[in-house]
């Protein structure tokens, strides 16, 4: 599962949240392998996998100083490791405060919430209760992008300047279809969502972790 | 409720996870006020606070600037804006990475495990489902508890050097006995707790957020 090599490897499946991270990879212009984990074979929970990672989730970034995990710590590290490329507001601390305020929301509640579609085990083992969140989703993912929607307020998701928050905004609202919110009512997130498929680091990244 | 002052206010409640960004301002040394909301009496959704911040949650610090929320944002904005206090690894982005992982963990799993013992409202709407999600709560913090315990190798949180992740630890870490965890079985995150208890920025935190 794990090239033998120097060169940092980022460990993806397809459709999670390890997609952000992939997208800022590419946008830095960072040389990383990328390792696709199949998630049917649960192959997260892999001896080999949980040594890498031992919550055994992805994403999971292998460098040679040790692996880092978390996107919004991922996210972060990426930009600081390549601020040429200006992935980040990284001599203002108030800006780039923000910056992780908009990555926190999204990884403590947006992703949270949408995780309750499939992953309500994690939370409760009754069946019922696991189909009653499923049943929440929608409100709760609809609730989360109106939010979103109303911060949007430039071209990007902090305003006039492309940023790692975009590559997580992406991934994050890709989810909202398939959660079952009504998108049509988030044009400035579908506009979004378009605005960045257009990139060619992000259609690189999909092309990379596509299903095997 | 808002002082009107141009220093900054932090907004928090006694025994929330705004504990962690309090301690981490005394640390510092910042000069700022401090408003205790009143859950009780729902002051997180009144229109005041929701002008503060919108997703009705503490901890928001309001600056000259503007207002900035999420735990681990707020903890990397104490850090950096304080460099003096040497709270963070300012000048190391895989050990800030490690830092920015430690708190993502406690706020994306540790404290939503947590949350859904009183808050499972947020993720479902049938009273069975919420008494489904509070019986699970022992089980899923333990499981948080090992894996912080087995990542504690040295008195504090990273290590040998005390930063922001320990004022955000031993916040989480507090919730432990009452969320059904036998705490006996993690002697490192207790003396970590009571190595915590001995700061006198701690101290004036807690007495600072205590119950009105
Ligand atoms: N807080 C983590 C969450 C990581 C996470 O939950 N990843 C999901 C995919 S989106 C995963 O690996 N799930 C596998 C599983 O639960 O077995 C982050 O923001 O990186
Ligand atoms: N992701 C946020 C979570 C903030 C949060 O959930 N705060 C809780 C207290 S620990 C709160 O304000 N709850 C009030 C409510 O749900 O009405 C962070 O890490 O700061």
């Amino acid at each position: 599962m794990t090239p033998p090599t120097n060169r940092w490897v980022l460990y993806t499946a397809p459709n999670t949240c390890a997609l952000a991270t992939h997208i800022a990879l590419r946008e830095a212009g960072a040389d990383v392998d990328i390792v696709v984990l199949d998630f049917k074979a649960q192959q997260q929970q892999s001896a080999e996998y949980l040594a890498v990672n031992p919550k055994g989730r992805v994403p999971a970034l292998k460098t040679p100083q040790g692996v880092i995990t978390e996107t919004p710590a991922l996210l972060a590290f990426v930009a600081q490791s390549f601020p040429q490329a200006g992935l980040a507001p990284l001599d203002d601390p108030y800006a780039f405060a923000q910056l992780q305020a908009f990555n926190g929301y999204l990884a403590s509640t947006v992703h949270v919430a949408h995780a309750h579609r499939f992953r309500g085990a994690r939370w409760a083992d009754d069946p019922a209760a696991l189909e009653s969140m499923r049943a929440k989703v929608p409100q709760t993912m609809t609730a989360c992008a109106q939010l979103l929607e109303e911060g949007l307020s430039g071209p990007w998701a902090l305003g006039e300047r492309y940023s790692v928050a975009d590559a997580y905004l992406y991934t994050v609202a890709s989810w909202l279809e398939g959660d079952g919110v009504d998108t049509g009512r988030f044009p400035r997130l579908m506009a979004h969502q378009e605005r960045m498929s257009q990139r060619p680091a992000v259609q690189r990244a999909l092309a990379e972790a596509a299903p095997r």
